[in-house]
């Protein structure tokens, strides 16, 4: 089982609630970094809450969720070990795990339903990452550099 | 009309292409950084090109492409100027725009037709940011700050 960490904005909170409970159930150990309740927040601080939870955490897997699930995953990408993958069918939920080694799913709780968000869930930790010549891609994304 | 910087990795040239063309004939200033032909190269390297060209313009564009447009949305967004977002339909490519005021536009080509593509562009060029309350949530964008 793999220890997954959930961290919302209030427009992400129903959804994130409904992930936790399916992961809960399914015997992972969830940890939930909030929000809570349906106070207005800034995605910011939980994309950031989430990047410091999986801080050195290479095993550890995240889930964040806003409206429109944009906000949160530019806001986790701003680290280097962060590679948060917006997602919004499963199509994408695979190739991300296999191309980007995705250790975050990122979705939007307004523009994507729960049942197919959890679906992209499911695959987001079923599959594997294939490794080969992504891996050097990866190796990139880790060590950002500007190029002029 | 706009200064607007195009950047892919070899599965979103194609698609590049058409967007570049649509673009010029708009009248817009486009930048084609590369990469040209079918040659594999490595996504970051090109996401990294488009934050060193968007750095200090605030003003200018960015449409950043490879194969599901995940890997060099997270490449982009290594960077506290560039807010991309990975988008494949137009209400999120307004959404980005209204709340994240994003300056990239992220895409996959081998995940998104053409037609729909070109219509997200126009879209992610056409559309305001709306300010207020979002504007925050830009500022901490800007400034990426772990909390514990």
């Amino acid at each position: 089982m793999t220890a997954i960490f959930l961290a919302s904005d209030h427009a992400g909170c129903q959804l994130k609630a409904e992930v936790a409970a399916y992961l809960t159930q399914a015997g992972h150990e969830v940890t939930d970094l909030g929000t809570d309740g349906s106070a207005s927040v800034d995605y910011p601080d939980f994309g950031y809450k989430l990047a410091a939870a999986l801080k050195d955490r290479a095993e550890a897997r995240g889930i964040a969720i806003c409206g429109s699930g944009i906000g949160i995953s530019i806001a986790a990408n701003r680290y280097s070990w962060i590679r948060a993958a917006l997602v919004h069918d499963l199509t994408n939920a695979r190739l991300c795990r296999e191309h980007n080694d995705a250790n975050v799913l990122a979705l939007g709780e307004r523009v994507v339903g729960a049942v197919q968000a959890i679906d992209c869930v499911q695959a987001f930790l079923d599959t594997p990452f294939a490794g080969g010549r992504h891996q050097k891609r990866i190796d990139k994304l880790s060590n950002p550099k500007l190029e002029s």
